[in-house]
């Protein structure tokens, strides 16, 4: 099915006691707003923890055409709070090192993240909104693996790429999936979750949870948690962009969201992009994500060895961290980029921190092209 | 009076409606927790936002004997959320470069940090609680100059030194009464507060009010907000500290708040550490200072001109910010002391980041008092 055919809008902000376990609407999850995709039926899909999703549907955007030998196939999981948008937006395009004229590009939306199942897509009372079962990186990958097997036929990817979240699910990839993945590009993200960064992934959960009108996961409409998502978006200003992006006013010069939106000083922009972008979102995709984010980890492939994790990984592999990257900085990037055989640090240079992601800078961009570029000509 | 004399404890959690504006008692805020102060009395004080304080008090810590000429004098502002303790308790002592045996060292409480007047600590219904006016960095600096002028006869001081907002008073010190401050070692903060720091402060301050317990401002004990004041500490274990703490467990080597205690992994010395030190403060004193901090600017002496502000400082200045500070990085912090006389940066070096002005590390307070007695040592 397509995603036009999904739930429509409905017009309202409350729902009875029988409809709590109907699919909330949220404009911000539709094809208008994320570009065309498809959703794909896994079917029962087990979870790593224990739970059950009784039909696993993956939300995927393609772009190019498979080649006959199937060989030109890239994959692009996604990060925390995105969805494919930001790829065909910012990171695809003729010319640039993801051209959908020559690779096949599949952009899979992670599970729960609001296109794929999701607390508030699903209408099966065993799993919506707070009965949504907890999700490990582990399980969208072997999700993801079986969509391309089944779906595509595809058995060997040119590479994998992603941000953050999407940084994890690559890592998780090239440790479980070895003969998989010929190349690996983790940007901005690691392959075992650090300590500082699970307190601080806390701290976004705790911003939404913390709101009375989340209302233990059980509200009517996402605005319920209006409260939640703006001090949920407030803490991302702070951590998300660099001490740098705000000294310097970079801001100014950030694209508008809505034609004609100005912003004079640093609070209008907070406001305007910041608060505006995540608080459309859906508390409990962010939660969904929060939970799964904090427990990254390649090692629990080997026993809790890291080394021995990485040192499965066969792919040729470049570590891009951005040099300004305030809880995923170079240096706990660099030490696990060590750990993999034959792999490069390639760091990435964005005076937005993590959020240089969204791709403010056409210098990063380039940077970034040139890096793929070359991985992407590197014969594996 | 002496502490001892202020308001008994009192075992109660609640109020009557007559008794919302009596001082509240939180045992966080006595000599027993502090260690001894003195609150000395200005009388009547009008703050910078217009406000009254009908009869400010501010509670004075000294060490040592004021010589003859009166030429001996150190002052200390405190940081927020901080008390005299941490000096006495770390920065203090015979030989190092702050020794009682050699200046008198006056550390007085911010206003509003819950030993000077604050809104839980007065009986005053024109200022009680939610009341309580603003206050600005200037207000301080003008209520120590009277302080020091009046109750202790010091014209001249042979060096202001603070951290945090420490520092902020001590640049305010400097640029407002550049012939009574002969040297000036700001520590881990800055003169004008950056956007970055505003956007922070605004996060610590909304994990408060967001707790409903909280209630305005009109809560009848601090322990109403309990779930606001944690949320407020589990964002400064991921801000106060840096990356680099959490991943090589550095907080293993943390001596425990109370003997016998021990922390197995991160989440004990969260529980166990941070959120217990910040968990016992006040709601309203903890606002108070937030609200302070965002606006700290010594531009505002000089109708919005940094450079001219800082360029009116005499004293000789050593800018000392810590390496790994998560919201007042180096650079930062060079760029004010590049505007600065004669000034000297010297880079204080902590795994701890911001929350190295606790002197977890022997290291950096011999670094610091090196630096402390060279600037003491320097003739002005």
């Amino acid at each position: 099915m397509t995603a036009g055919e999904r739930t429509p809008y409905r017009e309202k902000t409350t729902l009875t006691a029988e409809e709590t376990t109907m699919p909330l609407d949220n404009p911000f999850y539709t094809a208008e707003m994320q570009g065309p995709y498809e959703l794909h039926s896994l079917g029962r899909f087990e979870l790593e923890e224990g739970g059950v999703i009784p039909d696993l549907e993956l939300a995927v955007a393609t772009y190019g055409e498979l080649n006959e030998d199937r060989s030109n196939a890239i994959l692009v999981p996604t990060w925390f709070s995105g969805t494919h948008a930001t790829w065909w937006q910012v990171y695809l395009g003729e010319g640039r090192a993801l051209d959908p004229t020559k690779w096949f590009i599949v952009v899979v939306n992670q599970i729960g993240n609001g296109l794929s199942t999701s607390p508030h897509t699903t209408d099966d009372p065993e799993i919506a909104m707070s009965r949504f079962p907890k999700v490990w990186v582990g399980d969208d990958v072997r999700a993801q693996e079986q969509l391309l097997r089944e779906v595509f036929g595809i058995e060997r990817l040119a590479l994998v790429v992603g941000g953050s979240m999407g940084a994890q699910q690559t890592y998780e990839w090239a440790v479980r999936f070895p003969d998989k993945v010929l190349r690996a590009a983790p940007i901005a993200g690691t392959a075992q979750n650090t300590p500082h960064d699970f307190l601080y992934t806390q701290t976004l959960m705790d911003a939404i949870t913390s709101d009375p009108g989340w209302n233990g996961g059980e509200y009517a409409a996402a605005t319920d948690v209006a409260d939640g998502l703006r001090r949920h978006a407030d803490i991302w200003a702070v951590m998300g962009l660099s001490t740098e992006f705000w000294k310097t006013e970079f801001w100014r010069g950030v694209q508008p969201l809505v034609e004609g939106q100005v912003w004079d000083d640093f609070g209008d922009f907070q406001e305007g992009f910041i608060r505006t972008v995540f608080g459309m979102m859906d508390p409990n995709a962010l939660l969904t994500m929060g939970w799964k984010w904090q427990r990254g980890d390649v090692a629990r492939n080997t026993g809790g060895d890291l080394a021995a994790a990485l040192g499965r990984i066969t792919a040729k592999t470049y570590v891009m961290p951005f040099d300004e990257d305030m809880f995923f900085p170079p240096r706990d990037c660099e030490a696990e980029q060590r750990m993999i055989p034959g792999s490069e640090l390639r760091v990435l240079h964005s005076i937005a921190g993590h959020f240089g992601l969204f791709g403010f800078e056409q210098t990063y961009l380039d940077e970034l092209d040139a890096h793929l570029k070359e991985l992407l000509e590197t014969e594996v």
